[in-house]
C-alpha cells in the first residue's frame, strides 16, 4: 500500500475553518518536510540558486563572491548561460564532477567517476528508474527485489507499479532495528521458491527507523550480496543525519572498495542522495543524484535512454545539488555563516531526537529504539484488544485507527506503521522530529496525554 | 524509436576540440531549446523566481513591486512560506486558481475548475501520467492510443514502455499537415481488429509539423471523439507560438464547451501546457499543468496516487508556470517591459518562420509547408536513389544518412523525420527556428549549399 502521507492532516486543516476541534492547529508531523516545520533554508545555497535564477544579480554588492564564483560555474555549464535550458538528460557536467569530488572527500578518497553520477529529480526519480532498468521476466521467473520491514513506501509502490515481488526481510526491533544477514538469508531462500531475487534494498540511515548500520554491518551485507550476486541499491538521503554517539555514516561505496577488487570490480551498486533531507531539507527542489557502480554496459544504455524520455532533471534543482556537495570551505567569506547555519540545524536534530526517545520511553505502553539518525521516530505502541476489536469494526488496521484518533483529538498527524510494514501483531507510529523544540515538546506531552487516555478507554 | 535529439550534437561538440572538421562551430538546430540558442529569459518570470528563491530581495528596492506582489502570494502557498517544501501532489492551490483563470480568459470566459488543474514536471511527465492510468488489457484487448504521423516522440516511447498499442494516422502533407477525420475513421477502423483503441492524441500546434489546426477542424475531432467515446489528449503546448495569418490558436477545452452539453458532458479530454515554449522558452525549470475534464472519479483517484509517488513537481517550475499564466497586467510597473520583451520573441520568431519557409522553398528537391505555428521547420527533401543505397550499405535510414552528412559538412544538427515518422518513402528533417536571425540565415544558406552538393554527388 502507497500511503499518501500529507492527506489527512491537509483534510483535517480545511475542516478547522468550519467545525469545532478540540485543538487549535493540525501539526504535520507526519512528512520529512522541514521547512514546512519552520526549518530555515541554508542562506548560502539560496543565495547561489538566486544569482543563477536572475544573473543581474551578479553585480549586486549584498551577494558574496563566493556564491557568484558558483553561479558562474553553474551557469557556463548550461546551455546559453540559462537555468532555461535543457541540460544532459544525466545532468550539468561541471555538476557531476562536483558530485564526484564530494563522494571522494566523503569516501577518504575513495575514487568517484563522474561518468557514473547521475543528476536525478530527487533520490525518488533515480530509484524508480534503476528499479524499472533491473526490473524483468514474468510467471516464477519475475523479478524479487529484498527491501527492509519496516520500509519507505515509495519502494513498494514502485515494486508493485512493475509488476515486480517484494521480499521482505525483516529489521530487528529488539536490537535497535538492526539489519542480520541471516534474516537476508532466510527472506531470500524462501523467495527463490517464488520469484528471482535480484535486487537488494537498503535504507542507511533508516527510515523510518532511524538506525545507522555499523561498518560490520554494511560489511556482511556486501559479502552477502557479492555471494549471491545481488544489485545493490543503497538509499543514503540521511547521510548527514546522524546523532547518537559511537554512530557514523559509512557509505557503501566506500565499503565495498576497502574489501578489496573482488567486491569492488564485481558488486553492482547504486547509491542516492537528495537535496530534500540532511541539513538542507530542500524538498521542494527536487534534487538528488545517483552513483552507480560495475552497472553492465548495455544496462546503462538502457538507463540513459529511460532518463531522456523525463528530457532533464529541474535545473534549480541541479544548482542546489551543486551546494549540498560543494558548499563554502575553510578561507570562504560564507563559510562561517554556513558552518553556522548548518551546525545549528544538525545539532538541534541531535537534542531532539534525545528528546524523543526519553520521553517516549516514559510514557507506558510505548518504547522507543534510539533514533541513531535520520529524522524520524517510530514508537512501538501497545494497543489494546478492546481497540483492535473497535478498529476492526471500522474496517481499519488498528494503528491507524490509533493515529485518526490521535489526530482527531489533538491535532498531531502522524503516519501508522502499517503504511511502512511491521511484525504481525505489532504497531507503531512514524513520527518526525522536525518541529522546533518547544513546539515538540509540547507535542510529545500531548502524545501522552492521549495514549494514557486511550490505554484507559480501551483497558 | 526513441529519438535522443541532443547526442549526435554533443559528440561532435566534443570531437571538435581535437579533429578537424570544415566548420567552426556546431549549430544545435535539433532541439527546442530557446535558451541555448540565445533567447533571453524574460525579465520579470526570473525576477519573481528569484524573489520566491531569495525572500531577502523582498527588500530590495531593484526588484518592482508586481514581482514582489507575486512572490509573496506564491510563498504563502509553500508551506513555512519556502519553496524547499513539498507542496500537494497536485501542485500549489493558488496557482492552480492561476491557471483556471488563466484559461478562463484565454477562453472567453469558459469555465475552468482549479480541482481539474495538475501542475506538473514539464508537459512531459502530465502526458506520461495520464497515459499510464489509460493503458490497460493485453492480447487484442491491448489499448490503442491514437497519435499523429509525423509525432513528438515522446507519445511513441511512453507508448511502447507501456505496453499499448500505436496507431497510426497521417497528417496530410499536401495540405499543410491537416488532420482529416476520414484519416483518423481509416486509422481506428484498421486498428479495432488487432486492439482497443482508447485515447486520441492531438499535438496543436504542430511538432514537428507546425500547422494550427482550424476551428472547423477541432469541432470535427471532438465530434469522432465524441462518437468513438476516444479519450481526448490534447497537446498544445505551442498555443503561444502562432505566426501565419489567418491562423488562430483554439483550445479544445473551448471547443468542446461551445459545442454545447452534449459534448462538453460526456467527452473526456486533458490538454497540457507547459514553461518550455512559448515566449519563455523556460525548458530548465520543468514546469507544466494539464486540466483534465470529465475524468472518472476513479480514475482521477488513480491519478493523485500515481502523482503522490513522485511527491511534487518542482516548486520553482510551479512559480516559473505562475508567471506564465498570471503576467503582468496593463497598468503595473512591468507590463510595458514585459510586453516588449514577449512580443520581441514572438514576431522574432514569425519573421523567422517566414524567412525559413521561403528559402527552404527556393531549393531544388526541398519543399516547406507553411511553419503557421510551433518552432519548428519540417522540410520534405529529395533523397537520389544512389544516395538511398549508400545509406543502406551504412545500415541507417535515408534521412538519418543525410542529416549525418549534413552534420559532418556544416556542423548543422537536425533530426532526420524517421524520429518523428512519415509516409513511406517520403523523406524530411526537422530544424528549430530559434537561432537568431542572422545565424539562421546563414544556417539555411549552408543547408542550401548542402543539399545542392548532395544532390550532385549522388545524381
Amino acid at each position: 500500500m502507497w500511503f499518501i502521507p500529507s492527506s489527512p492532516g491537509r483534510r483535517i486543516s480545511l475542516e478547522l475553518t468550519g467545525i469545532k476541534k478540540p485543538f487549535t492547529e493540525v501539526i504535520k508531523a507526519n512528512i520529512g518536510d522541514a521547512h514546512a516545520m519552520g526549518q530555515r533554508p541554508i542562506t548560502f545555497l539560496r543565495q547561489v540558486v538566486a544569482l543563477c535564477t536572475y544573473p543581474n544579480l551578479l553585480d549586486s554588492p549584498s551577494f558574496p563572491e563566493d556564491a557568484k564564483k558558483r553561479a558562474r560555474r553553474i551557469l557556463q555549464g548550461c546551455g546559453g548561460n540559462s537555468l532555461g535550458s535543457y541540460t544532459a538528460s544525466q545532468g550539468i557536467n561541471c555538476i557531476r564532477e562536483d558530485v564526484a569530488s564530494y563522494i571522494e572527500r566523503r569516501d577518504g578518497g575513495v575514487p568517484a567517476d563522474p561518468d557514473n553520477i547521475y543528476l536525478t529529480t530527487g533520490a525518488s526519480d533515480g530509484i524508480s528508474a534503476i528499479l524499472k532498468i533491473l526490473i524483468s521476466g514474468d510467471g516464477k521467473s519475475r523479478t524479487g527485489v529484498m527491501i527492509p520491514i519496516p520500509q519507505y513506501p515509495l519502494y513498494s509502490a514502485a515494486i508493485s507499479e512493475l509488476d515486480a515481488i517484494q521480499v521482505n526481510y525483516y529489521l530487528d526491533e529488539e536490537n535497535c532495528w538492526a539489519l542480520n544477514v541471516n534474516e537476508l538469508r532466510r527472506a531470500l531462500n524462501e523467495a527463490k521458491a517464488y520469484c528471482n531475487p535480484k535486487v537488494l534494498c537498503i535504507i542507511n540511515p533508516g527510515n523510518p527507523t532511524g538506525q545507522v548500520q555499523s561498518r560490520k554491518c554494511i560489511e556482511d551485507v556486501i559479502h552477502f550480496a557479492w555471494e549471491e550476486k545481488l544489485f545493490l541499491l543503497a538509499d543514503e538521503v540521511y547521510q548527514d543525519n546522524v546523532y547518537s554517539e559511537g554512530c557514523q555514516f559509512h557509505s557503501f561505496k566506500k565499503i565495498l572498495y576497502e574489501m578489496g577488487p573482488e567486491y569492488y570490480n564485481n558488486v553492482e551498486l547504486a547509491s542516492f542522495h537528495s537535496t530534500s533531507k540532511g541539513y538542507m531539507g530542500e524538498c521542494g527542489y527536487r534534487g538528488g543524484y545517483m552513483e552507480v557502480i560495475n552497472l553492465h554496459p548495455e544496462i546503462k544504455g538502457q538507463l540513459v535512454k529511460l532518463l531522456s524520455v523525463r528530457l532533464c532533471p529541474p535545473v534549480s534543482g541541479q544548482a542546489a545539488m551543486d551546494i549540498v556537495v560543494n558548499p563554502p570551505v575553510p578561507g570562504e567569506e560564507s563559510y562561517a555563516q554556513f558552518i553556522k547555519e548548518k551546525e545549528s540545524v544538525l545539532n538541534n536534530l541531535a537534542k531532539k531526537a534525545k528528546l524523543t526517545e526519553d520521553m517516549f520511553n516514559k510514557i507506558p505502553g510505548v518504547h522507543c529504539n534510539p533514533l541513531q539518525g535520520a529524522m524520524y521516530a517510530f514508537p512501538r505502541i501497545f494497543i489494546p484488544s478492546k481497540a483492535i476489536e473497535e478498529a476492526k469494526a471500522h474496517k481499519m488496521a488498528p494503528d491507524m485507527f490509533y493515529c485518526m484518533k490521535l489526530l482527531e483529538e489533538t491535532g498531531i498527524c502522524v503516519v501508522p506503521g502499517s503504511g511502512f510494514g511491521q511484525r504481525e501483531g505489532t504497531y507503531h507510529f512514524r513520527m518526525t522530529i522536525l518541529p522546533p523544540v518547544e513546539k515538540l515538546k509540547i507535542l510529545l506531552e500531548k502524545v501522552k496525554d492521549f495514549h494514557i487516555k486511550f490505554l484507559e478507554k480501551y483497558a
